[in-house]
């Protein structure tokens, strides 16, 4: 049996972190998705968490935030 | 363009990871797919390094492995 979406709390996490890491170096999701060579629309869908995203979706999301793969998944301190 | 496979890097990374924590454990690989609920050669080809990871698997993983998500993306410091 294999789940077919990450559990709510990750999916939380992520999208909290993509979209702040992105904002925060001003980018679109558009410029994000050029940057990263995934589509738009892959990228809105896993700022949703509409996604079961790959590991190596996930590393070309972190390469192209200019962060650790591993940054993506944990919790912020705040 | 979406990559099929993540890096040789994070490849390794992760499958290094998995070994050592499931043998640190004392499990075989169908004793781990037996708590992740995945399939023994499933957890074989991720240790092996031959499959694009999802995160709901990872998730699975970490969770039999009782460690955090990103435990088993970050190198070890050896």
């Amino acid at each position: 049996m294999i789940l077919k979406k990450p559990s709510r709390k990750i999916i939380a996490i992520l999208s909290k972190n993509i979209l702040r890491l992105r904002t925060g170096l001003g980018l679109s999701q558009e410029e994000l998705a050029f940057k990263s060579g995934l589509h738009r629309t892959y990228i809105g869908a896993v700022e949703r968490g509409e996604r079961n995203i790959t590991l190596s979706s996930l590393e070309l999301i972190s390469a192209a935030l200019d962060v650790e793969l591993t940054t993506l998944l944990e919790e912020e301190d705040s």
